[in-house]
């Protein structure tokens, strides 16, 4: 019997949770729970159960882990502590400025259950923060830089579909070759939100809409693009379509740090992704840490966690042994 | 008061952990342990004690953990184990085909002095092998690769030196550019031997030594040089001394990976380090373990350890809090 895990929302999150669980054989995919009326909903992997989220405190003891693949901004906040009393959860919570206040909710309704809950498990937050952490925690004395792209921003995207007379939208995040080059040479450059990345948009226009004034707003859109330098590109919806469907992203950590007595030695620590798609390489995040909630619950450390508090070792179907001949 | 080190061995590793210390707030120097004459050795730091070996359980109380800076091949199989009765202690054992009888000679004896031990701990092993345990767990269905270099092998030197007719050398590990840009291309090469690095040599002769002899045996020489494009420039040695005397060393840890229900999306992972001293970082690598051990001993998490089974969060020195707020 493999660790059985639930699937709670099924977007592309979800799916990419239903993928990476045929990649590990000690897991096994329970059912799907979804707010939508299940029959509505037809899963990619044959014989999956689609259970109605009302049912689910019937599902207690047939789930070892419930990966949560909702959306951070009105899903995680509500379903994450409201779970973690029922099972062990795994969600990948980012929006990094509210992180300790969904911390301690989490943390209180799982010790209220008895569950373990890992939160914000993905790449970033999750990869990048253990890059950031291990670097940080080897060179004291350094500075720390993250560049993000080439990839999709969901957000950005979103923001360009929302102006008057734009039918459908990509946005490209950019980091800036020569700033990632100055960083790898351990120049540790104070560089500016322009400096860092570029913006590239790919526009589909409503008929009739104006073009000069579609990418003004654009460009001016505080937050979003004014600090950017921003392309943008008008295009046809069979161009976008064919060209720009798949969600690539990555990025890259680095650290630049001084040892010696009188500082006289650099090391660069980086870490890079290159993902063909966002979305199935969180969920394999968020397998991973599955696999150590159900680990870790077992031998009661009971409590909200992150990926800090979580030894790699419980993300490895591999024993001890296993790992020190072959990894180390 | 901070956690008190104590530093067994003064080699470059030695050094190291002196200078790392200064660069952690929480940590102080205790003392220097030699098994030479104490006062033949001049600490790079000023009032730091240097005490003989032989004197060593008189600190048993006086050292939270002792970092051991001794090498692989004949000082750590037989210090580690025996130092991990009465101390924690931290080792950089990195004879990878012998780290689990080593493993299992270091547990049974920090198990029986209540103490805890980390061993292999630095750069490869050590933060490599993280990203090999990390990567593999994210993506079950891919393919490692590791690239050292551009750096010194002190062992490939070592050959070199003796020799005969061979007064000094230094030998560079080199990347092959070529496979590292075809395995980032998500080509998953089958790469050789020699498709994955090339070996340069810089040789002063000793008075009226044949080169093309030397040559000859140094690319000749098996195991070391023979299945690898080797170059090898014959310099004098102000030369050596002038442009070869620092010890930089670096590498490329890379795991290729698919997911998706048809393995349809490609991704890639990597980690890499660039070092201008191998010594040194290995040495900051240590003493934020060193942070860890202490943690774990004053939790009753006793035994041996590797970087496998530590949270990260246990290397720095920011509390959970912080952490959650400031890195995730």
């Amino acid at each position: 019997m493999g660790i059985k895990i639930g699937i709670l929302g099924y977007g592309n999150l979800g799916k990419g949770v239903e993928c990476a669980i045929l990649q590990n054989p000690d897991m096994e995919l329970a059912a799907i729970f979804t707010r939508r009326n299940p029959e509505t909903l037809t899963p990619r992997t044959k014989d999956t159960k689609v259970i109605s989220i009302s049912e689910v405190n019937n599902w207690k003891d047939k789930i070892d882990v419930m990966i949560l693949c909702g959306g951070s901004a009105t899903d995680l906040p509500e379903q994450t502590p409201k779970f973690a009393k029922i099972f062990n959860v795994i969600d990948s919570f980012d929006t990094h400025a509210k992180i300790p206040e969904h911390f301690n909710n989490v943390d209180r309704a799982a010790k209220e259950g008895n569950k373990t809950a890992i939160i914000s498990v993905g790449w970033d937050p999750g990869m990048f923060s253990l890059n950031r952490i291990y670097a940080n925690a080897i060179l004291p004395d350094g500075k720390d830089y993250t560049f993000w792209g080439k990839g999709v921003s969901q957000g950005h995207s979103d923001a360009i579909r929302r102006i008057k007379g734009v039918k459908d939208a990509k946005q490209y995040t950019i980091p800036v070759e020569s700033a990632l080059a100055k960083v790898r040479g351990g120049e540790n450059p104070d560089l500016t939100t322009r400096q860092k990345h570029t913006r590239e948009c790919f526009v589909v226009l409503e008929d009739g809409a104006d073009p000069a004034a579609v990418e003004h707003e654009i460009k001016a859109m505080p937050n979003y693009f004014a600090d950017y330098d921003t392309t943008v590109h008008f295009i046809s919806e069979e161009e976008l379509i064919k060209s720009h469907s798949k969600i690539p992203h990555g990025g890259f950590v680095l650290r630049s740090g001084k040892t010696g007595l009188h500082n006289e030695n650099s090391h660069i620590i980086e870490y890079s992704l290159k993902l063909d798609s966002n979305p199935e390489f969180t969920s394999s995040v968020l397998v991973a840490y599955a696999r150590a909630a159900y680990r870790l619950n077992k031998e009661g450390s009971i409590g909200c966690k992150t990926v800090f508090d979580i030894a790699p070792a419980y993300l490895s179907p591999k024993s001890g042994e296993e790992l020190r001949a072959q990894m180390l």
